[in-house]
């Protein structure tokens, strides 16, 4: 059955029956005119949105909806993160084909509301259009956040430490490698079922990639597949910087870490040296770009979708970085700091460049 | 210049020129990872969205774009009011083709932000996706409402009178006009300058059309026309019929009469009976449709877009009406009465008929 034959009020309905009768701090739910949501005493408000568009920030030849439901709340969960908001409540905007199956949006619906109910984020409702020519998906989240804990992008200073949480280029590996795969014939996942058997059948299509070789690698690059597909948004990282003072500004890695450096400066009037060696690669990346001839270092900072917290802070608070990676369960690397002279370089080998740009939206 | 030219940072430059440095509320604006907006003390908050695709809400060869932009958020305050929430602040998804002109976004924003300076409503943030296929424009609003004056649709109680606010039946007039003169030759708007053009021009161009005879009726249309293209969210009306606890439920009417009447009886668990002689049908849109054969209560039931408030009223709160239309600035007529039997009846000439259907998506 498709959205067409059951119509908008019918999917709906069918979305409202798997939410839960009533969430905490939500006095009026999915169905009226707008959601209603209760005031946070003592918090203020953050708000950020983020769309995803079919065949340009996913391909369904090979992301299963349920990963693309997930990614749509995660990166809006990230964003959060990166305030070091708490995130609250969100609405989804649907942009459905009539031809779209009703299987689909159920697969959509697992990865959204899996995601959801993991950080306690409510549903508090939507709308959903016709759009006869693309499927789009528009997530707006809410969250909440002391006024004097805000991690904005503006605060980083001459002197501060720019730190990375995680590792880069898992993403960005694990993309091309389900590109590769696509395209070498393993063909088009036609099941969205087929996520899981995917992931089983891992080991033996891996056999045929390069660079790929031993059991443990194949295990560890499986995490790059799922980095891709279902990143894992910082958000107790952020919390934890916030409620620390830790961070002087952070941003997240939507976009590669390349294009985060260069937008933090921007906003912070201050210049970055980026230490080549120091940056948290993860291995099977790195082993990834290197077996196809790319350098991985550029391909780290260049990769998206890594979802991970950039952010500085002062030397001299450099202490209460320890309790927040182990509140954050994340891994935090010093790569760099901050200069007073606005240039974004990369310090390598003894050699200083400009750092190579990041993925730049309609080019 | 194209958007894809320009790219998606120059583009967000371009947007927060338009915007002032900084607006009452907004700790964080556009720019950083996610919006921050003060909390509103003592007041729950009020979120909606809704979205516009191009060739499904409008269409640009006789929609102009700042009346797009002013529908994009003219249909989600609609929301708010109904909520009888006070508008505060929103956010803004575009989907965009590359191959979009700047001039074109320009235009939409003259009329977002009109709307929203109207209405004292900031633009706090945002997100611009590449959309090869097609344009589309999401909308969030927030706006803040007191627990106890929340408008929600389920409060219409057997007895109650239903109400509506202004005329109905204008805006689908006026669409069927701009069809019509597409279609007869009058040819696409090709500049989006033409808006002020079009009404100037419109004595002239009516001339020719059957139905629309005397000047008189010419200057009454293109209010028809200006329904369809701007019209006004009931913001006034709402937040009146809230503090005077005047409404038991509330609705807008997006997608016409005879649906809202249906969505308020069915999550009030009630029915409704209508009559149609009461019914105040917009005088040119009434000439309008019957200078075409249609039956004029059939086509300002089923017609979408007015934009006007359905609500409930108890007969023993009647005389608090006469206040809220006057804080409401717009007149509000008596269109029938809630019924404890399930059924939504149009009663016409003593006879009692089922409600025609409204618009349904995707069908």
């Amino acid at each position: 059955m498709t959205v067409g034959e059951l119509g908008e009020l019918g999917l709906i309905a069918r979305i409202k029956a798997r939410l839960p009768e009533s969430a905490p701090g939500i006095l009026v739910g999915p169905g009226d005119d707008a959601a209603v949501m209760e005031r946070c005493r003592g918090e203020e408000l953050a708000i950020t949105t983020d769309a995803l568009v079919d065949g340009v920030h996913f391909d369904r030849s090979f992301v299963p909806l349920d990963a693309v439901g997930y990614r749509a709340l995660a990166v809006n969960l990230s964003d959060l993160a990166a305030m070091g908001a708490r995130p609250l409540t969100c609405v989804l905007s649907l942009g459905l084909p009539a031809r779209t199956e009703l299987a689909a949006i159920d697969r959509f619906l697992d990865g959204f509301l899996a995601l959801a109910s993991q950080f306690g984020v409510t549903l508090a409702g939507g709308n959903i259009s016709n759009s006869p020519n693309v499927l789009f998906v528009d997530v707006t989240a809410i969250g909440s956040v002391r006024r004097r804990r805000i991690l904005a992008r503006r605060g980083a200073r001459p002197g501060d430490d720019l730190w990375v949480s995680g590792e880069i280029g898992a993403a960005a590996a694990g993309l091309e490698w389900l590109r590769e795969r696509r395209d070498s014939g393993f063909g088009r996942l036609r099941s969205h079922d087929q996520t899981e058997r995917t992931s089983a059948s891992l080991a033996e299509a891996r056999s045929a990639e390069a660079g790929v070789r031993d059991s443990e690698e194949e295990a560890e690059f499986s995490r790059c597949i799922e980095r891709f597909l279902r990143p894992e948004p910082r958000v107790r990282l952020g919390r934890a910087l916030a409620s620390h003072r830790a961070a002087s500004s952070c941003i997240d890695l939507s976009d590669g870490l390349g294009d985060a450096v260069r937008q933090l400066c921007a906003a912070s009037g201050v210049g970055a040296a980026l230490e080549a060696d120091a940056l948290p690669i993860a291995p099977p990346a790195r082993r990834w770009f290197e077996s196809h001839g790319q350098p991985a270092i550029d391909r780290a900072i260049a990769g998206g979708d890594d979802y991970e917290l950039l952010f500085t802070s002062a030397p001299r608070v450099r202490r209460r970085l320890d309790a927040v990676a182990r509140l954050g369960r994340v891994r935090l690397t010093r790569v760099g700091s901050i200069t007073a002279d606005r240039r974004v370089v990369l310090q390598y080998g003894g050699r200083e460049e400009e750092l190579p740009p990041g993925f730049a939206h309609f080019r």
